[in-house]
């Protein structure tokens, strides 16, 4: 073995991770309610462009915790998502995570209506009578009808956690969020993801209840 | 609604996605092989480091390919990485996802030896019998005992694909893996993640058979 690995115990991995992110970040400073938010998805990408992409509207990362402890149900767009969530820890504080992607009433609203899936299970997310995070991290169709939904009346989530990845419509989706009154988490630009989705839905999760 | 949204149809999305991609990528030379591959990983995570970043063995994607062909299974080393892969066409070519990573054995083992349950799984992927692809989008450690149970005979899969994220140990895990005579995938550095993996067995599963 020519390669020189670093001796970490198992359980100091994420920490030690940690403590390199913030070596790296040096002297910049941040938000202590965004930290935690902005070195975790650092952590799930190494990717440190997301320390500028990150935009997060007054005081959202306390809003999400609030809405959290209150049992609020976390949707998203993929299952990825969903199955990168801190599931125990959601569970244990109330909440719930939902993804409607694959379900056959989306699949048959969508092919009616000439619209995609995610557009449609962003209209079964409405109909839920929870508070409700959505968590959007790859399907900019989401969010363009999350944010017609809340325009028309019919949705009000705690908060909008907006993260999808790529090309088309992307990065308009992302600014038609922020130009809401509603509570948001974007990253900027082209970039998210799943990942990306799922470590911002832990980062409040974690703050809400440290994982033993 | 101040933002301008192109209009183009849910079912062309992804194609005018991998269009702009092309278009941005410009005169670049890639393996025919390969390009699949490269530009599916852009399309996850609008990231072109990808371009450079990712290392093939010779032939890897045919070798993939031929594996997959007769019916290999994929073994993630996250929920995440399993949720992302195509597994209706997995499954028409005979394959099959698994991620042990929550199995009750896999902790026990882990914690019973003082490693990693990624450490533990790997162990457990070993013991398959049948052809094997590797996709490890997270957990170094999983590389590290993937290069120790080959140096030790007692594991030979088809395929690597080695693109875990972050900071410890991780670049070293790479290293390694490109030091071993079985073929592989690799995103060389600190970058790649449970969606990267995904959307690598997922490029070569659309090669194999186009999705209708």
């Amino acid at each position: 073995m020519k390669v020189k690995l670093q001796n970490v115990l198992p359980e100091e991995i994420e920490k030690r991770s940690f403590e390199m992110i913030g070596e790296e970040l040096g002297e910049v400073e941040l938000d202590p309610m965004e930290e935690p938010v902005i070195k975790r998805v650092i952590h799930t990408t190494a990717d440190f462009e997301y320390l500028s992409n990150l935009k997060f509207s007054g005081g959202a990362v306390g809003k999400g915790m609030e809405a959290l402890r209150k049992g609020a149900v976390i949707v998203t767009d993929t299952q990825m998502a969903k199955a990168g969530i801190n599931k125990a820890t959601l569970e244990s504080l109330g909440g719930e995570a939902f993804c409607f992607m694959s379900d056959a009433d989306v699949a048959e609203t969508a092919k009616a209506a000439g619209t995609t899936r995610a557009t449609a299970s962003m209209d079964k997310a409405a109909a839920l009578d929870r508070p409700l995070i959505l968590a959007i991290g790859n399907a900019p169709t989401a969010l363009v009808r999350i944010y017609e939904l809340i325009r028309e009346g019919k949705l009000k989530p705690e908060l909008i956690i907006g993260v999808p990845v790529g090309f088309v419509n992307v990065v308009e989706s992302k600014e038609l969020i922020m130009e809401l009154e509603i509570p948001y988490i974007v990253a900027k630009g082209r970039k998210g993801g799943s990942n990306v989705a799922a470590a911002i839905c832990n980062a409040l999760l974690y703050q809400c209840k440290p994982r033993t």
